[in-house]
């Protein structure tokens, strides 16, 4: 959705994605002191399959064996780009996958079109009792490649100092990276001469990066839905660890929904229609400024909190449970080290570390992305601009929905005098969440533990991805990331993904599809 | 100042010079009815010595034959582009306009240094009575040439029509068209034998177009002041004719402050640094946020009038004679036809006609020039931005001071809690105003007359031009503009001056030769 052409904004390391890999969620990501159990969180007694000893040693020999053959397939998806925001490779980028998916042992592949970039639509019945979602998406962000150190379509494979060896490119950890390393758990178990201990139900889309507005025309196909309800819960790959090895899981996300607020002379039918010289600013009203001054009836007058009557009247408040897993996270991770991250001093309103994360996993949100209107180039120019726009995401939270927000949002514009302003809303959907005690919650903490990490637990994150659609009506069912590995740069320049880490603690490429494994055992 | 690759500001056809011609003074450049008398404007006895009918004759003779060579210099000029917003080409504008002032019969061509780009001083001493300022620029405004039909910098001369033969070039008429006009008027003198009527005390800049803030270094050098102490007037050639052929006098102009706003996490010590991710609002305070909040004091909740304490407390009322001039413009201007040229259907508060010119002549404005802050590409990126600017200007009456507006917005904003926005003003300066029974007014005024157009006198323009530099202190000198011919686009893509007229009631490059000539004996 966004140019990296924008300067100001190439310095965001971050996004969706981005936030389940411990980037963004800068302030969940935090060094993790690794010493508090974590006491809120009940444990089911796990009741999973696991791969014996031997066996496993087998599966592991398959995997380093092939370890050439997947990055190979690693280096051949990122060579071939598929940019929704650009209309770019995407067929190209679809088929691509699709072909990996049949290599991969699934059958049916099928492309999905849509009212935007096809989906895809695959199953791979492997006679096994369970059957498991899986969620990818097959586009990633724009580029500006002359950013990069390496070019941001050759997957070259570089040291990088602390870390290891990485490969650097568009889509290296969102998501080609965890989605290939999956692929090659796939190939391992076969190879090993393993069968599958799930059955698959498999859905992408190609539009993640734009805010999925086509996703649900996937899912909601009937032979999608059918397939999709025998699923025990969804799951999306990812590397989940920070630099240290620690891992967090969020329990939900919050919705999000992305705008334009534009407000024109031409739509007002006051002010000019065109940019004209600021001097008739004395005799002409000024669409800026009525975005300005709309703006200003959104939130409280410190800029903080959302003023729209009615907008969260349907949060839901955090539960005790919530509560107190909020609570053991603050003690874990680290107040300064996020705030370090984040290059901040002070948190909003000044709260506690404590509240910081509270807020982060309860509070809806009414942001600026940014402000565009007359001229923005160097310097001034004496205009009176014709048209001003405000680019907003609102952040929302259980039971607030994005069809509610928006609604709200026009009626209070409307009634404060500001009903011409448009509101165009460009991408978005409702919160997401999934109980703790679901097994692919469960079950993935297990695996998190047998390798000798604990997860910090949160309710929500703050971020936003589409898993409204497999959680929400008429699935409703559970849904998570889980993964080993690391990478980092996800819609930054020099976006990377760990091969061979130098640190035990954080796993390279092999320890992530070794953590495949183990989770589909674990899930089994 | 502004960069012409900003397509949102490349549909301005007008700035502070162009206001004198009447394309952005839009609502005064109308189409006039020309019956009303300017019965309020009291008309001076002519004084003026004038050429006799025989000696003018040869004087448009030879304006006639030199008509190539006067064509010929503007073309050289345009061909030497001179942007001080760019630093391009400054020291070359400037020798090659010194070098033109010889050619002119200028003695003394200095080149003054300032803090920014030189300024010129020159004398002309003819050995007459009276003394006569001319004030130039030698700077244009910024191009992008895939925008213009002929290249920016050639200077082509192409048939428009229903106008005639205009040369197409940045400076055409912005100023580089009229001044060389000027210097042909003298060469056309010289080369039919004729005396100047007046001695010549030149000062001239090439910061105009970025808001004048050296310029008052060359006139306060002692040997300017002394020279300039002797001079009736300064005059600036302009193209002051508008399509029809009609003609708009101002007997001043509001002063400018041209300022940024910047709201930065980096000074608030609030908020990020750098663009974070847009979930993090919820924990973090938003300095877009507060540059909206900022924003939203400086004026009333209608986003139209100042309210900054202390703003206006110095402004002075329009006199009677004021109001006189603006009522009698208000019938003789065509208020649809304004209405249409600016693209707008109502005026502020809905005023009326003659209050919407009261309004341009007597209100000091607070106007948004442009918003840019964080994502400003297409679509949207979630994003919590670091930093937002908005770029403003004020535009000042009498008595108000830049200095003075400055100070008054700096303790507004420290008042109410956003002393950390930062307020950088790149330029502006005093209003300037002329007496209209001053002699420059009144024999401009004859001159127009004798060419059978009545002008429409104002107040004052609602743009701004540096004239405080001399109608203020030390100097308190009468200033004005003054020329016929025409051009339009000033500061927009193909900018152009007209050479060969199709309309004998808007004259070309030798009519505009010839009305200074005219010009230069009615002020002697």
């Amino acid at each position: 959705m966004a140019s990296e052409s924008n300067p100001k904004s190439d310095a965001v390391d971050q996004e969706r994605r981005a936030l389940l890999q411990g980037a963004a969620a800068t302030a969940l990501s935090a060094a993790m002191t690794g010493l508090t159990p974590l006491a809120a969180w009940p444990m089911e007694a796990s009741t999973g399959a696991s791969l014996p000893a031997g066996d496993m040693d087998a599966v592991r020999a398959e995997i380093t064996k092939r370890h050439d053959e997947a990055l190979q397939r690693l280096q051949d998806w990122i060579k071939q780009p598929s940019i929704a925001a650009e209309n770019r490779g995407m067929n190209e980028g679809c088929e691509l996958m699709m072909n990996m998916l049949k290599d991969a042992g699934f059958s049916g592949v099928t492309k999905m079109p849509t009212d935007g970039q096809p989906g895809v639509f695959a199953t791979l019945d492997a006679g096994a009792p369970r059957t498991l979602g899986i969620y990818y998406m097959y586009d990633v962000k724009q580029v500006d490649p002359s950013e990069w150190s390496s070019p941001p379509f050759e997957g070259a494979v570089v040291e990088k100092p602390g870390l290891g060896k990485v490969l650097v490119g568009r889509g290296a950890v969102n998501q080609k990276g965890p989605e290939a390393s999956f692929l090659a758990a796939l190939h391992a178990l076969r190879g090993a001469g393993k069968k599958l201990p799930l059955n698959f139900v498999f859905v992408a889309e190609g539009e993640e990066e734009i805010g999925s507005p086509h996703f649900p025309q996937v899912v909601h196909k009937p032979e999608v839905l059918a397939a999709m309800k025998k699923c025990d819960a969804v799951f999306m790959p990812y590397a989940s660890q920070g630099l240290t090895g620690d891992v967090s899981m969020y329990l939900g996300a919050k919705g999000v929904v992305e705008l334009e607020l534009i407000s024109s002379g031409e739509k007002w039918g006051r002010g000019p229609k065109h940019d004209v010289h600021s001097s008739t600013k004395a005799e002409l009203d000024s669409p800026a400024w009525h975005l300005v001054e709309a703006l200003a009836t959104l939130v409280t007058p410190d800029g903080n909190d959302p003023a729209i009557p009615g907008y969260t009247d349907k949060v839901r408040p955090l539960s005790d449970a919530d509560k107190k897993l909020i609570a053991d996270a603050a003690k874990r991770l680290n107040e300064s080290d996020a705030k370090k991250q984040l290059g901040v001093e002070h948190w909003v309103h000044d709260v506690s570390w404590e509240e910081a994360l509270t807020l982060l996993a309860s509070r809806p949100t009414i942001n600026i992305e940014g402000l565009v209107g007359g001229y923005t180039g160097p310097g001034g120019k004496t205009i009176l601009p014709g048209r001003a726009v405000a680019k907003m995401d609102l952040r929302l939270v259980p039971d607030m929905t994005a069809e509610g927000a928006l609604a709200a949002l026009k009626a209070h514009l409307a009634s404060k005098g500001f009903g011409d302003i448009e509101v165009h809303m460009s991408g978005g959907y409702d919160p997401t969440s999934t109980p703790a005690d679901a097994r692919i919650i469960q079950r993935s903490a297990e695996v998190y533990r047998k390798n000798g990490i604990d997860p910090v637990v949160l309710p929500r994150l703050a971020g936003s991805w589409p898993g409204y659609v497999f959680t929400g009506e008429p699935l409703r069912l559970p849904a998570g990331h889980f993964g080993l590995g690391h990478g980092n740069g996800a819609h930054a320049p020099n976006e990377y993904y760990l091969i061979e880490s130098a640190n035990p603690a954080v796993k390279g490429m092999d320890g992530a599809v070794e953590s495949y494994v183990e989770f589909l055992y674990a899930m089994a």
